[in-house]
C-alpha cells in the first residue's frame, strides 16, 4: 500500500489529506487558503500540517496536488483569478524543495479525470472525458490511456469552447462559452432568463431570484416545475450539443458527469444525452456514453490530487 | 532502407507505389477503382500490378492503405459513399491473406497526418492537428505523439462538427457543419452566395458560375478582386473560429493545412490565422502555428499510405 500528499487548493479553502492507492483518506486537515498570501508562509503551513497529520508515521511516496489554473507541464499555477496568488505560482518547485519528495500539479478537472481512471468509473476506458459542472464547466480529457495535458500545459478547457456567437458574458472576457450555459452558474441564468420571459407559473419566481441557488432549481424541477425542468432542458441542450461535437474530433467511450449540477442526475443527464445522441453524426450514434462519476462528492478532489502523483510514480 | 506498398484509393482512382522510408516514391501506377465493383478482383488486380512494379525485387515490409472512410481499429472501410463497394469492406484482412504481410488502414486525413509527422512540418511536434482542405475537410490528430483513432476509430472529423446552427446543408445530412463553410465545396458555396448579395462589381459574376473552381476563385483573389477576397475571408472566419475552440480542447503546438484550399497559401492562411488568434481565450494567445504542408501534393496520399505501415512496424 503506498501513502500520498494530496493537496486540495480553493479559493476559500485548502484542504491536506493522506490517502491511500485504495483510494481510501486516512486523515485531513482544513485551513484558510487566503490567510496565507504569502506563498512561503503557505508551504510551511501545509508542512506543519501534514506532519501533525501523519501520527502513523506512513512513509510518504509523493506529493500530488489539485489547483485551479494548475498546470502540469510546467508544476505551476498560472494567474488563477480566485487565488490570493498572483501571476505565475512555482507550486510544484516549492513542495519538492520543502518536502524532497517528487510533486505533481494537476487543475481541478484533470485531477478529477486522473480519479476516475484509477478509482472510480473510467478504470476501463482508454477514451474518455471528465466534466465537472460547478461554477464554471471544467474537462479532463484520456486518449489512448493517457491524460492529454497538451503541448503547452492548457488542455481540456472545453468550457471555453464557444457554443453561442454573441452569448451571455464569460469570466474569461469573451462571449458565448459553454460555461455560461452549462454549469451551476449558467443554470441560474437560464432560469433567470425564463423567469423574465413571463411565460410560467413557476414557484421559482415567488423567491428571492438574487439568491436562488443550483438546489433550488433542482428542487423545483424535482417537483415538476416546469419552469425549472426548461431551465434542465436548455442546459442539457448546450451539453449534449457541444459534446457531440466533440465526439466528431475524439470518438471517446464516455463522458463522466461530475459536480453539483451533475448531482441533479437524470435531470440533468436526461436532456444531455437526448440532444447529445440527436446530433451526433451517424457513425457516432447509440454508443457513447454519457453518466455520472460515483467519485464521494467531498472527497473526489482529494482522491484526485493523490491520483495525480499515483500515476506519475506508475509511470517513472 | 525499408520498401512499403502503398495504396491510395480515391473515387475515382487508385494508387499503388512502392515507397521507401526515406520518403520517396520508387514506381507507381494507376487503376481506376470503379473499374472493380467486385472487392475481389480488386485485391487481384493490385497484386498481379504490385507485382509488375517490383522490377527492382524489394523486400516488402508490409501494406499501408489510404481510403476515405479508413477505420484503423477494424482494418475496415465503412459506408464511403464514393466508393464503389457498400457496406463494411474488411480490406486489412483481405490484402493480409492475399499478400501475407502485415497491413494498416487509415482514412485520407490521418494517412496525411502520420505522413506529416514521419516525412513533413510534423517531425519534432508531439501535438499537432492535420487539416486537409479539399471537397470536404478531415483532420488528423497527435497528442503524446500518437494519433488519436477514438475508442471505435472514427476520431478526426472535424469537418462535421456543427459550427453554425441551421446553417448550410452538409452531406452528411445534417446542417452547418464546418466542412460546408472551410473547404473547396465550401468556398465556391461562399462565392455564390455573394454574387447573389448583388454588392460587388466582380470579375466572378460574369464567369459560369456553376463551373467556377476553387482555383479560379483563388486567381481572382490574388488579383485583387473583392468577392473574391472577402469569400477567402469567410472561409477563413469559420477555420480560425473552430481551430480557436479546438485549442481549448487540445491546447497543440501546431496546425498543418493541407490540399486544395491550403495551396492558395496566404490568401486562406491570413484569415485563418487573425479569427484564430482574436477568438483564442488568453492563455492560449501567440503561440500556435498554423502553417501549410510543404508534403508534394501529388504524392502526399502515397506518403502517408506508407507512413501508416512504416509507422506501426515501428512500434510493432
Amino acid at each position: 500500500m503506498k501513502t500520498a500528499l494530496a493537496i486540495d487548493i480553493g479559493g476559500t479553502n485548502t484542504t491536506v489529506a493522506l490517502v491511500n492507492n485504495n483510494a481510501e483518506v486516512l486523515v485531513k486537515e482544513t485551513l484558510r487558503t487566503s490567510e496565507y498570501p504569502d506563498f512561503n508562509d503557505f508551504v510551511e503551513m501545509i508542512y506543519k500540517i501534514s506532519n501533525n497529520l501523519n501520527t502513523e508515521n506512513y512513509k510518504i511516496s509523493g506529493i500530488g496536488i489539485g489547483a485551479p489554473n494548475g498546470n502540469f507541464e510546467k508544476g505551476t499555477i498560472e494567474f488563477a483569478p480566485n487565488l490570493v496568488w498572483e501571476g505565475i505560482v512555482e507550486i510544484a518547485k516549492a513542495f519538492k524543495e520543502k518536502f524532497k519528495l517528487d510533486v505533481v500539479v494537476h487543475n481541478d478537472a484533470n485531477a478529477a479525470a486522473i480519479g476516475e481512471k484509477l478509482f472510480g468509473n473510467a478504470k476501463d476506458f482508454s477514451d474518455f472525458v471528465m466534466i465537472t459542472l460547478g461554477t464554471g464547466l471544467g474537462t479532463g480529457i484520456y486518449v489512448n490511456n493517457k491524460l492529454v495535458t497538451g503541448k503547452y500545459g492548457f488542455a481540456g478547457e472545453l468550457g471555453h469552447v464557444i457554443v453561442e456567437k454573441n452569448g451571455r458574458l464569460c469570466n474569461c472576457g469573451r462571449k458565448g462559452c459553454l460555461e455560461t450555459y452549462s454549469s451551476v452558474t449558467g443554470l441560474k441564468k437560464t432560469a433567470i432568463e425564463l423567469i423574465k420571459s413571463d411565460n410560467y407559473d413557476s414557484k421559482i419566481r415567488n423567491g428571492n431570484i438574487k439568491n436562488m441557488s443550483g438546489k433550488d432549481i433542482e428542487i423545483c424541477a424535482s417537483q415538476g416545475d416546469e419552469l425549472a425542468l426548461d431551465t434542465f432542458e436548455l442546459t442539457g441542450k448546450y451539453l449534449g450539443e457541444a459534446l457531440a461535437n466533440l465526439s466528431a474530433i475524439l470518438d471517446p467511450e464516455a463522458y463522466i458527469l461530475f459536480g453539483g449540477l451533475a448531482n441533479a442526475k437524470e435531470l440533468i443527464l436526461k436532456p444531455t444525452v437526448y440532444h447529445f445522441e440527436k446530433n451526433l453524426l451517424e457513425i457516432y450514434k447509440n454508443k457513447t456514453k454519457i453518466i455520472k462519476s460515483d467519485l464521494p462528492n467531498n472527497d473526489a478532489a482529494l482522491l484526485g490530487a493523490a491520483a495525480g502523483i499515483f500515476d506519475y510514480l506508475n509511470k517513472k
